[in-house]
């Protein structure tokens, strides 16, 4: 299976917006299912659920991976510090909190944090290039000193794409890789390693060696490890 | 579980994109994803599909079912008489396309339509009313007279919404009623009825008594027969 370097995660992206006319919503909604359909996999003992949503695409799929989750039963709360004022984004937050998605207004302390179940991190996607921006610095600070299990989403929040973790880096329990892994990917130690993001033409997937693993029946996940 | 009359069925689908902002590309990719996997868990074993869309959103989740048909592993053809300009389907299309799934230039007759392992009829939906137009009736007159399994897409094609199958309507061996079941499904004598499009906020299913069962785990189709 190909892991690929930032630009090719950037380009296979490109291709599937600009040649085969994926919108993002499209993309979005079977990105966040697909992470939704994993942890409940990995986790469904798991009752009390934080989301972290980041101001890009990265965090446009943790919204909908919580609303599924929401769906499957989870008690979902959600932070989401830095919003874009795009319709699809103001769209997916009013789709969660009209589910009863409880949204903190403030950073949860690291006492705080252990009280959940599991927290999912979709901070920062495929096309981080650190340093990490200041208001982020400390949510990453307290994910490191959780006990809590991290759930990350395509990218451990703060890791470089390609080199990985810094030396304080978040050390997640279960991480997705969205479409194809990452670079960052080889340098993950936790449980739970899945594949999802079921939707790269074969034509795509040629054209880029990813020789991707069989996903198994109409399963949208397909786990690694 | 209720039954939807047609007013109820298109204000519940009218809330989705009105109240709580659902774009039309979301809904019909979980749709169009549950369909395929409700097709896949009762036929399995089927190879040759061939999916009928008309010119509406129930052509449209159609178009999505056969996108997600074909990464299954069926070999896939596309039938789609009457389309629409819009840019949604125009796009939904071109993924068809790209995914080398064949596109039928006329209808096939009966005699070829038996070749098929299965047909999915994604025609009309839970706006349609009688009489047929006159470009459908051959295409309808065709599907009730082959042998091969035909799966329906929330309404079997030509029945009233409310009053279920014309004297000569089609028989469907599989319908997936989307977000909940209409009045028609009473009629519905095949051997697989599934419910699919677990999207619906637990606010609008109280708001219209919907009762819905409870989905299986992650699963995003039930059987109810």
């Amino acid at each position: 299976m190909k892991y690929l370097n930032q630009q090719e995660a950037i380009n296979v992206d490109q291709e599937l917006f600009n040649n085969y006319k994926f919108s993002v919503d499209q993309l979005m909604e079977l990105a966040g299912l697909s992470t939704a359909c994993a942890i409940h996999d990995a986790y469904n003992e798991a009752t009390k659920v934080l989301v972290y949503c980041g101001p890009g695409n990265n965090g446009g799929d943790g919204l909908v991976c919580a609303r599924h989750l929401k769906l499957f039963g989870y008690e979902l709360e959600l932070f989401y510090p830095k919003r874009t004022s795009k319709a699809l984004y103001e769209n997916l937050l009013h789709q969660c909190k009209s589910m009863n998605i409880l949204i903190l207004n403030q950073n949860p302390s690291v006492s705080e944090l252990n009280c959940y179940d599991l927290i999912v991190d979709a901070l920062f996607g495929f096309s981080y290039k650190p340093p990490t921006r200041p208001e982020f610095q400390e949510i990453l600070k307290n994910l490191r000193e959780i006990e809590t299990p991290i759930c990350s989403i395509d990218i451990p929040s703060g890791w470089d794409v390609e080199d990985g973790p810094p030396e304080d880096g978040i050390r997640p329990d279960f991480l997705i890789s969205l479409t194809a892994p990452k670079l960052c990917a080889k340098f993950f130690k936790g449980r739970h390693h899945y594949l999802g993001g079921r939707f790269v033409p074969p034509a795509l997937q040629n054209k880029y060696d990813l020789n991707l693993p069989a996903y198994p029946g109409h399963s949208n996940f397909v786990k690694l490890n």
